[in-house]
């Protein structure tokens, strides 16, 4: 059996789309022969010109780590040092020290959870290096009783706990660029993580300071060099935002907030206040730099959006994806990120022909609301340039656009809130890169440098 | 206000079993004052004598880490130092170098996500540091085509991921020790953790390499030098075994199988064999000495179980939980975690008056098949001394047992499988130890030495 020998009729059956996008549940059929899709195995008895794996079982005596004893117990364990690639993409501000971003590698990963070291960074002045013993929330404004909460505190109180992504708002903003960015999927696209958060719900305490009634808004203010200050209407925090302590089961680490932050499901990541020390209730927003001159987006008619809390739903294939390369035609996984802010993604829609034709994917279950989900389609490759893209559909009935529309829409000034469908094209070398829709036309050609406004 | 003083009369009309358990629902309900309960925060503008808090806002030229820019981005985080006891405690054998267990650290833990640095170990002759790139499985025996998948084969397939728990057969056995064990509750209890695994369907490799009408068993083989050995109904194999290559999004940790673990859902831990590199399907078991010797457990009649391959649903409540210190009364969430190798828990019951009145618990959403999880309940605690425990209830209306029960039906040689309910008693002084109840009449008085069996 050769890897390139294909059951030409077992595939033309389950093809669901076109150019090779294969039945989502294909995989889940039982008793169908896979082999006849698959063949990626090498055969053990048959010996084949092509295989360099070995043809028969491997002697253990010919593997160094069955020799002799292993690694002994660790009280914190690493990933394998053959892994160290998969990490996060540091791009600090070159003009503003202590300023930047660094980016989850969503193209070197599965599944729907970010792992703890790899959750994407956003700051403004860098990371406080907080005693959790000295740290204190404080809630005053237009509350009857000002009050201070310790962590001890807030650790006493009953919890909740949430699975949801963040996402900065300026997470892809290369997409408003005349030309298609040719970093790695994560590294455009990875200031989107998802973590199972535990705190206390910010309504709890808010009901324990007691609301006057011209309560409107909720400054929060980090305890950064920066102090970041942002503004949130008091229906969100009455609603479902929480005070996180603990991110994947264990206390959040400094780079996302240490000791206490802000959750605010599904809206933009700035307002996710990290190290958290104040709440001001308000009847006015604070105007605030962050969300004035920043975070704010210059429509074409010269106007601005401001407040645009919640994230727009958003699908990106993970894998095959920029600057992967594969090897030869057959099976391959077709995978992805698609998320919404304003609940649970409804459908992923995969296309392996620009668009032509579309078939529907797997949904990693359970979907979650507000919460990364996984997409999954086979897909036979058969060795022509192809261009396959992505498209989600959120439970309001809201529909990805496509890059030409949201531009029209939106013009190329906005910098923020870029959600348009992702198209990687494979090349008959097996190389994948962005591109764009063909039949753009684009009159504005300037190009947004991303560095220098992230500060 | 100070942190005492508490409205009896809302305290009573929330009460929903003996000795202070709160409704489960009481931190949901809007409008509710819960300063009439909690007031565990300071009043900034009230002075009182005994808080320690400051009464009005930090002055940010006060606090260090606002003063100067913080530390810049990494490319792979970890937890603050103020976190450097949250770890797996070690318990190596020291009889048998490279053998032994780590325990995940679950009374200092949120949520129901283990994340990858604390996920439980046990290992029989150390973690092999494999070479991904010379990696290979073998599936073989009663099949019609042997075939052999390298890494990137695999890598190749449709995937699945699935969150469940992983426990080993042996955890929480000093349960069956005459006098109650007074570890810290994750370091007795704690070989049990909960991740998000993704990899490939185990039944899609059996369907390519063809099965022949007499598999019964698969023998897993793993790539360690103690080469573990482990039998596997195919039943169980074609149902919802899978191949795992991802741990919580990143590829799995040494530590763990990396780069290639067999997981079993719900099924002993040993039978999740790691560094797998070998299925070879038989007609019956191999009778390994881990499916012989050991991870069979004695009964009282003289007879030994043997193949107890599914976990009986579990609860533990992890906070309040031994060695904690109850530093005044007050409200304290009572948290927990329970999981059922059967499918999901239905319900957890919580007493704090030593099992006379049980009150339901909250469970965390959403409730997954073979997962940990999360339950809380409010508790007011009034000063004196308390014992409380926690039962869960599985989808199949299992119900968890007493200890007495568990110990009549099973002896107490058996060493594996201890699900029995657990009782933490709060003195008056606050500090939480572990009790047995009280009118229990064992004859047999000697105690299992754990450390010399963990071989």
């Amino acid at each position: 059996m050769t890897k390139d020998r294909v059951n030409d009729q077992v595939l033309e059956e389950n093809q669901v789309a076109g150019n090779g996008l294969l039945d989502r549940r294909l995989f889940l059929k039982k008793g169908l022969q896979f082999g006849a899709i698959t063949t990626l195995a090498t055969s053990t008895t048959l010996a084949t010109a092509k295989s360099e794996t070995p043809k028969t079982e491997i002697n253990p005596a010919d593997l160094p780590w069955m020799k002799t004893p292993g690694e002994p117990f660790s009280i914190y364990g690493m990933p394998s040092k053959h892994e160290d690639d998969v990490v996060r993409y540091p791009s600090p501000n070159q003009v503003v020290p202590g300023n930047g971003v660094s980016w989850t590698p969503l193209h070197k990963m599965e599944g729907t959870i970010t792992p703890n070291g790899l959750h994407y960074e956003r700051h403004h002045n860098g990371v406080p290096q907080i005693d959790p013993k000295k740290h204190r929330l404080l809630i005053h404004g237009l509350v009857k009783n000002d009050l201070t909460f310790s962590i001890d505190d807030l650790l006493r109180y009953p919890m909740q706990s949430k699975i949801c992504f963040i996402e900065c708002g300026g997470n892809s903003n290369a997409g408003w660029n005349k030309l298609p960015a040719q970093a790695e999927a994560g590294y455009f696209n990875g200031m989107v993580s998802c973590s199972e958060w535990t705190g206390v719900p910010l309504s709890v305490l808010l009901d324990e300071v007691g609301l006057r009634k011209k309560a409107k808004w909720i400054i929060a203010e980090g305890a950064d060099a920066f102090a970041m200050q942002m503004s949130i209407p008091i229906e969100k925090a009455l609603d479902d935002a929480f005070l996180a302590l603990y991110q994947n089961g264990e206390r959040i680490r400094p780079e996302n907030g240490y000791p206490l932050r802000l959750i605010v499901p599904g809206w933009e990541g700035v307002l996710n206040v990290k190290w958290l020390r104040r709440l001001k209730v308000t009847n006015r927003p604070v105007m605030a730099r962050n969300e004035t001159s920043k975070y704010t987006e210059l429509q074409a008619s010269g106007k601005a959006r401001i407040f645009t809390f919640p994230i727009e739903a958003k699908s990106l294939i993970t894998s095959p994806s920029a600057h992967m390369l594969l090897k030869e035609k057959g099976l391959y996984q077709i995978t992805g990120l698609a998320w919404s802010g304003r609940g649970k993604v409804s459908k992923v829609e995969v296309s392996a022909d620009a668009g032509k034709t579309w078939a529907e994917a797997e949904l990693q279950e359970p979907v979650l609301d507000r919460s990364l989900t996984r997409f999954r389609l086979p897909w036979h490759w058969n060795g022509k340039q192809s261009v396959i893209m992505s498209r989600v559909t959120d439970e309001t009935g809201y529909e990805q656009p496509e890059r030409n529309k949201l531009v029209k829409e939106r013009g190329r000034k906005g910098f923020f809130h870029y959600n348009a469908i992702t198209r990687w094209q494979v090349d008959t070398d097996g190389f994948v890169s962005h591109v764009y829709e063909k039949d753009e036309t684009q009159k504005d050609n300037s190009d947004i440098s991303i560095d220098s406004d992230w500060d």
